[in-house]
C-alpha cells in the first residue's frame, strides 16, 4: 500500500493532463540577490501561472481526473484565496460548473476574479464554510475538492518540481512555502522518486507556525489564531499533507514578518516579479538555509496582491 | 553604402557577442489582457534583463566591439537613466573602467546602481552633461558611447527582435517605446532583413512626441519641454535613429499619461511584471493599433522604478 497521498506515477499523469493547457513558468535569476544570499538561487515564478498562482496545477489535475458522469455535476470548494480562482479556471477548461463557497468578508478582488473566470460564488459566514460547501454538494451533486488536502491536488502541485528539475538541473535543495502543505507535499513526493538527493525545505511564517511545531512535536498540531501578512499560509496541515511534511521535508524554516517584507521588496526591486507576501516567504527562509544548500530552487508561489495595500 | 546605422550582419554579430553573458528574456502572455486588447499580445520582458532594462544589449555590444587598446582606457557616457547602469555592467564584464556623467539631481537610486555595478560617477549640472563627458574623454582617453545614437548601440538593441522572432513566431507586428529611438531603430533594422513582413510600430507619450511630430513633418524636430511620467522617453531622436524611424517604422502611436498609467497597472496586476512607466507605453499604444495587427509583440523595455513613488 502506498503510504503517502501520491507517487511519481500520479505526478507524471498530472503532468500529462496539464501539458496541453499550462506552459512551464519561467525560472529567473538575480546576481544581486545571489550575492546577498551567499548562494545560487533559481526562482520558480508561479505568479506568471494561469490565475496568478501554483493552485491551478492541483485544481486542474483534480478536475480533469473526474469521471465524465461526476464532472457533469460540477465541482465545489471553499476558499477565499488562490484556490477559488484556480478551481473556477479549471472547471471552465473542462466546461463544467464551479461552486465556490467564500466568506462574506472575502476581498472584493478575489470574489471578482472567481466570477470573471466563470465560477458561481456562494457566500457564508467564515465559520460555516465547510458546512455550506457540504450543503452545496448535496444540493448539486458536485464533487468536493479540498484546496490542499486531497491526493489529486497534491499530485498536481508536484508537477512544479518536475518542471524545475528540467529548467535548473543540479540543485542541492528546493524551498517552498507551507500553509496547508499541498504545494510542499507535492514537491517532496516528486523529489522522493525523481530526485532523491534533493533536500526539500518548507518555509513558514513564525506567526502561523503549525508545521514547524508539528514537526518538532512529532504530531499534527492545530493552527490557532494565525497572525501573518502571508494570508495564503494561515491554514493548518491536513491528514494527507502532514505525513509528507513529517517524513520527507528536511526542515521547516520559520521567518518573521519583517523578514517576509524584506524578501518581498527584494523580489519586486531586483527580480521585478509582482509577488504576494505568501509568495515571498520561501526567499525569506532561503536566506537562512545551511551553507551546504548552495544551488537552491526557490518557489515564488503566487502574485495576487492588492497594489493599493502594499507593505512598502 | 549602407544607408542606415546597422544591418542584419551587425545585429547577428551583436547576438554572438552577447550570447555568453545575456540569456534570452522570457516572453509572457495574459489571456485577460488579450481579451481587453482584442488581439494576441506577446510581451517581451526586458525588466528581467541584466540591469533591469534592454539597455545592456547596446551597451555590451558597443563595449565588446572596442579594440583592446581603446577598451583599456575605458568608456564614458552621460545618462541619468538605464543606460548609465547598463554601461557600468558592460564595462565590468570586460574588466575596464566606466565613467558615467550624471546630473546632480539624478535619483539617488540610479546613482547607487551605477556604483554598485562598479561605475565611477561624475556629477555636473544638467545643462553641462555633454561638455562634462567630453572633458572626461579628453582627460582619460575613454571611448564615448552615446546612450542611443550610436551604430553599435543600435545593433545591440536589435538583438531583442531576433530573440522575439524565435520565441513568438508568426507575429504580424511589434511595438516598442520610442525616446531617443535606439531600441525601435534596432528592432526595425533587424525586422527589415529578418522579417520583412513584420510591421514595426513605435509608441510615444503625447507629452514627449518629437518622433510623431518629426514623422508627420518629414524632418527631425527637437523635443522641447517634455512632460511625461515616462522618464526614459523624454529624449529626442538622433542623427542615426531618425532615418530609421522615418523610413522603417510604420507609425508612431501616441498615448496620454492616463493611458500609460492604465497600461502600467494592467501589467503589474495581470502580467505580474514590475514595469516602469516607460516600459508600459508600448502596451498603452498596442491597445489602439489597427485591427489587422492581430498577433503583436509588445516590448516591455524596463522595470527600474521606485516602489515608494508608484502612480497608483
Amino acid at each position: 500500500m502506498q503510504p503517502y497521498a501520491a507517487g511519481l506515477a500520479d505526478i507524471l499523469l498530472a503532468r500529462e493532463r496539464l501539458a496541453p493547457t499550462l506552459s512551464p513558468t519561467p525560472v529567473l535569476r538575480s546576481r544581486g540577490i545571489d550575492r546577498l544570499a551567499g548562494r545560487e538561487l533559481h526562482f520558480k515564478c508561479e505568479p506568471f501561472q494561469r490565475g496568478g498562482s501554483f493552485k491551478i496545477r492541483g485544481a486542474l489535475n483534480a478536475v480533469l481526473g473526474l469521471s465524465p458522469d461526476q464532472a457533469s455535476r460540477g465541482v465545489v470548494t471553499h476558499s477565499s484565496g488562490n484556490f477559488a480562482a484556480a478551481l473556477a479556471i479549471a472547471a471552465g477548461i473542462r466546461g463544467i460548473p464551479a461552486f465556490v463557497v467564500m466568506p462574506e468578508d472575502a476581498p472584493a478582488v478575489k470574489v471578482a476574479a472567481v466570477r470573471e473566470y466563470g465560477g458561481e460564488v456562494i457566500f457564508c459566514h467564515r465559520s460555516q464554510r465547510a458546512a455550506t460547501a457540504e450543503a452545496v454538494r448535496q444540493r448539486t451533486g458536485a464533487a468536493f475538492l479540498h484546496p490542499y488536502d486531497q491526493p489529486a491536488v497534491i499530485a498536481g502541485q508536484g508537477t512544479l518540481l518536475l518542471e524545475l528539475l528540467e529548467q535548473a538541473p543540479a540543485l542541492d535543495a528546493v524551498i517552498a512555502p507551507v500553509g496547508g502543505g499541498g504545494l510542499v507535499s507535492g514537491i517532496a513526493l516528486a523529489a522522493r522518486e525523481a530526485a532523491p538527493q534533493l533536500r526539500v525545505y518548507a518555509a513558514e511564517p513564525l506567526g502561523a507556525d503549525d508545521a514547524a511545531r508539528s514537526k518538532a512535536a512529532g504530531q499534527r498540531l492545530p493552527q490557532e489564531d494565525p497572525r501573518t501578512l502571508a494570508d495564503g499560509l494561515r491554514t493548518a496541515l491536513g491528514e494527507h499533507t502532514w505525513p509528507v511534511v513529517r517524513d520527507l521535508v528536511s526542515e521547516v524554516v520559520t521567518v518573521s514578518e519583517e523578514e517576509i517584507v524584506t524578501a518581498m521588496r527584494m523580489i519586486w526591486e531586483r527580480l521585478k516579479v509582482v509577488t504576494e507576501p505568501s509568495g515571498a516567504v520561501a526567499l525569506a527562509a532561503a536566506m537562512k538555509l545551511p551553507p551546504q544548500a548552495r544551488r537552491v530552487g526557490v518557489v515564488l508561489s503566487g502574485g495576487n496582491v492588492e497594489l493599493a495595500s502594499l507593505p512598502f
